[in-house]
């Protein structure tokens, strides 16, 4: 969850509507996203909004503030997203929900992740904070598949364990930019979440156990033809 | 190979020194590379070259040009590389020699792949060629594995084959972004080429065929502690 703020907690007693705080937040990741964040001016952000530039000034003082403030949102989430799954692993339903949330993640703030030059250069302390997120999301992976090892779901050699996490998280990260550049694809799909999930799988699926088999196949009736294939 | 221009023929007979328009593209790219193609300007190109921006300008009219001409550049040496050694793969040291060559043109071409937005928005020829090449290249590590499994050298069940192909583009497309984001890398080494050629590899070892084995066993000393894993 992100922290509340004063204007979220204001929102909740006061009724619906999103306060200007967090709109402001909404438009800025959703203009970054389509123009590129180096496009975007806070002039651009309140014209969106039907706001003057001095109104989003009163609650960001740059654009740097913006851009930190939406990081924060996707940490938080990320968190919420490791958090809440990582003792259910063992059901697969929860895993396949747990992927499909990540994967949106990474298309809702595609911007912070694909304008890497920009922090690199210019605002050092958002690309200190990418770096530190995924190295986060990098140990999650790691004690994920440990728990899968021990579980008796999945096989994977100790020494094996941090490169498998690496490509999972490798494919994770970009795959949405990859659709994009491959298909030159304007929108995510449930599709396109889909056959991530597949590509993910297709990493893992080498490694299972009997146990591991046996459990998809009872969770999972998309699994039937692979099951046999690798039984084979 | 670049096709022959004009002045790569004047150079040829004239002599050794790098002729303007090469080393106007060579500079180019290494800009574009280190602060964004978005921030740099003819004018930027000219000054580091201490050559007037109308000399520049004689050879390129537009930035635009310039990128497509450095994207012809990537796409001739992407095409040299995979006719070279196609026919060798069951020589390992070679298909090591191409992953590492692969790994090296991500590096030297970065800013083609990574300033998606500026071709997506802005420059849809270079978007347009970027999307084929993706595909060519998709194709052509799709021809690897199946003559890999012809070969007997692997055993991926057919219908995986188009999925491990992808994963394996992902990871050789985007490991340098990759090591830059996580490590906050500055420049590509040759243990992060090193590293991202066991990142592929731990893709198809998993199907790897006893026959696969033996043949890497014999070329490639690495390996004998992956195999004994692998076999056990």
């Amino acid at each position: 969850m992100v922290k509340a703020t004063k204007d979220q907690v204001d929102q909740s007693t006061k009724g619906t509507r999103p306060k200007t705080r967090d709109r402001i937040l909404q438009v800025a990741r959703e203009l970054f996203n389509e123009h590129g964040e180096a496009n975007v001016t806070l002039a651009h952000i309140g014209e969106h909004l039907g706001i003057s530039e001095g109104n989003v000034w009163y609650h960001f003082r740059t654009k740097n503030a913006v851009i930190s403030a939406i990081f924060m949102e996707l940490k938080a989430k990320v968190q919420a997203n490791q958090q809440r799954d990582v003792g259910d692993l063992r059901q697969v339903s929860q895993l396949q929900d747990l992927l499909t949330r990540g994967f949106h993640l990474m298309w809702e703030y595609r911007f912070l992740l694909r304008d890497n030059i920009n922090w690199a250069v210019a605002q050092q302390d958002v690309y200190a904070q990418l770096i530190a997120l995924t190295n986060q999301v990098h140990i999650f992976i790691e004690n994920a598949l440990k728990l899968l090892c021990q579980s008796g779901i999945l096989a994977i050699p100790e020494w094996q364990i941090p490169i498998v996490a690496t490509n999972l998280w490798i494919i994770n990260r970009y795959w949405i930019d990859y659709c994009q550049t491959r298909n030159g694809q304007e929108q995510i799909t449930e599709q396109s979440v889909q056959e991530g999930i597949e590509q993910l799988r297709s990493i893992v699926f080498p490694y299972l156990t009997p146990l591991g088999r046996q459990i998809l196949n009872r969770s999972d009736p998309m699994n039937t033809e692979e099951n046999a294939t690798n039984q084979a």
